[in-house]
């Protein structure tokens, strides 16, 4: 299999990004899907709409190591948009319309019930030397421009339509044109453990895996992502080996991977309350709400989840959630007697099979020298009993809303793949 | 006032920008505050940790039309990170112990328990043609160049480091360096409207805006900022013009205003629930929690959120809010009579002076042809009765979610400033 790097750039055009006023998360998404498959990304470059900067750019990237030069942007319809120009006095082509861009332009206009104006029939205007990627979910096209052994592809910076292009058009190209090797991809999530607890956990796997197969840490708010990246001659043998390493590490983990690939935890606890006949009620103190917008955040959610409650004020705690008042004045509203008598009440009192509980000093404010900020309580009931369990999280609140989601969720995981299989 | 610009280019150094592992939203930071303090963004570049690329960086940086030229990463004390001694080596410039930069790291390290080992020694050499920016929140210092009027700066990857470095040392000195106009920011926050209905009311407005006055707007999920930079000699004068700017755009749009500068539509809702003495309940449907999470995710909600019920099921609809069957039978969940059933049930119930409730199909299934995907009631109810309305909104459950609870919190936020004074 090849071992030599092919390089890429990625240009993004728009003066919105260098001012700030949004995150550039285009970039993001390309430098990720090259890396997967199989290209280096070794820049990457915002400029603004000026034509200025856009064939400096251009030739900078051209100049550069880059094979790869793919470019975002200016293809709007409007004057500010002079990519598409720039690109053809740049390649030395004169213009000429593309029927095929034109029809397409015109079926997309006639699904919204208007008509194609001028200004727009512009946009089949592309130049001759550059192929045209099809757009068919926006009426820019993508362009192809090949010289000296390099491809440059110019793409509109709408994200769901560089997106559409690079799925359909410019990775599979890309890969043919370069004749890149076979390459797989496996994503083993985890929850509820620190990046460099894991990786002091699974470091002798790690060192011990052939370089063919590279290993990358996504973390994101107490969840972190092991991404495999293997490239091979033959598929089969290239995902089979991948298969047993994944089951060598696994072991290791198996406490904390709740899936693979593009599950999330609230889909997976779904998946198994679906598969296992149970449903669910939550019953939120500190969270406030956000375990049952997780939960219901995904379609389908109404085959499990039955409802909730907030309980935010001890008064509703008692009312609604039947919390004794003797409890809340011996043990206050976060402890682990108030966190159980929450699941408890909530799983009856919604008719769910199982109730989950969380009450805690989300923080800033509220914490005490021996219920300091980041103390949490959740809690699970079930037909057989109620459990609870305390946490002690960080300082942020935000922060501290998503884990403990996070491990309350994991824990009704856990519990599902056990004594509710 | 200056009229001509001053460029700058952000140079980020790392390999995990370009891998697409992390989003870059240091650099969207550092255009941003650029930006404010009137300095125009030419160009952002990221690059890897290797040396020829850090070279090849500043050279092109040094050679473009930015004056200003603010690099990130490459400062930890491992083998990786080179931008230091490549800095040394561009400039032609030995290298130095600095005593004041040792002693902060020795204090920092103290602070731990920890004591400074050679390896972390080494993060107080640095070039002796730079000036040192002492860095109080870590260890590697921020460092200043100057060579033919441009200034070079090179700070730390880590965030937090970084936007220190930024506030008390970068932006103060660039300022005073190419000594900038005075500069003020002024932020319109609106809701519920869209960026082009809105730019077509403000027009007249816009296009009468003095040229030392520009607007940005900042959309984000239904809510679009509108951002007025001012530049001028007077800090007192140019503040005084942008408030008569932003006094006479106000009436045009002030139905869909919610707030200023750092409001967010929960935070203008909390104050005027606490103003007005009146506490909220909520009854969610489609929103599943969504709109308790929004009330509740910032600190202090406990003063005017009692609490609420997320009612995903019919039973729970009835069971726990007091829908009536007949209601449900007649009129479906999404329907005007049950999102009035359910607003006003759960502010008796919860004994709050304020009911919301949310009912609707939020999507991608579920939808009929009388009730497509993205129809939504909403309801309030107050002492005097209760209201409900009707929104037709996305395909999209995501976006159909936040819509919902744009809509609901504007609603609010309109009644407490009329009825509820």
């Amino acid at each position: 299999m090849p071992t030599e790097n092919i390089y890429a750039e990625i240009l993004t055009i728009g003066d919105e990004i260098l001012y700030g006023q949004i995150t550039d998360t285009n970039s993001q998404w390309m430098s990720a899907e090259l890396d997967k498959a199989g290209f280096r990304v070794a820049r990457k470059v915002a400029i603004g709409d000026t034509k200025a900067a856009i064939l400096q750019g251009v030739t900078q990237a051209e100049q550069s190591v880059a094979q790869v030069v793919l470019m975002t942007g200016g293809l709007g319809p409007t004057k500010d948009d002079i990519t598409k120009t720039t690109l053809a006095e740049y390649f030395g082509s004169p213009m000429r319309l593309d029927e095929g861009v034109l029809a397409n332009i015109t079926r997309l206009f006639a699904q919204r019930g208007r008509t194609v104006s001028p200004t727009n029939q512009l946009q089949a205007q592309v130049p001759q030397l550059c192929q045209v990627l099809m757009n068919e979910v926006g009426t820019a096209p993508g362009m192809w421009f090949e010289r000296g052994g390099k491809v440059f592809v110019s793409m509109p910076g709408v994200p769901h339509e560089m997106k559409w292009l690079m799925a359909n058009h410019v990775i599979p190209r890309l890969r043919q044109y370069f004749a890149t090797p076979v390459i797989a991809h496996k994503m083993i999530r985890t929850i509820n453990i620190p990046e460099s607890t894991l990786s002091d956990l699974i470091e002798p796997w790690e060192l011990a895996l052939p370089p063919h197969i590279r290993l990358a840490y996504l973390p994101k708010m107490g969840q972190v992502r092991l991404r495999l990246t293997g490239t091979g001659n033959d598929q089969a043998t290239l995902e089979a080996e991948m298969q047993a390493q994944i089951a060598a590490v696994l072991p290791l983990i198996q406490k904390n991977v709740y899936g693979f690939d593009d599950d999330e935890i609230e889909k997976t606890v779904g998946r198994l309350l679906v598969q296992t006949g149970h449903t669910i009620a939550t019953a939120e103190s500190c969270t406030g709400g956000y375990v049952a917008h997780q939960l219901t955040q995904w379609p389908g959610s109404s085959r499990y989840f039955v409802g909730g409650i907030v309980a935010y004020s001890n008064e509703v705690k008692m009312s609604q959630l039947g919390v004794n008042a003797a409890t809340l004045a011996a043990h206050g509203a976060v402890s682990e007697a108030t966190a159980l008598e929450m699941a408890t009440h909530v799983r009856q009192q919604y008719g769910a099979s199982l109730g989950i509980a969380t009450t805690g000093v989300a923080g800033p404010d509220g914490g005490t020298p021996e219920k300091p900020v980041g103390t949490v309580w959740i809690a699970l009931a079930h037909a057989q009993g109620a459990e609870a369990r305390k946490l002690q999280l960080s300082s942020e609140r935000a922060l501290n809303i998503s884990l403990t989601n996070n491990s309350l969720l994991n824990w009704v995981r856990l519990w599902l793949e056990q004594a509710g299989a």
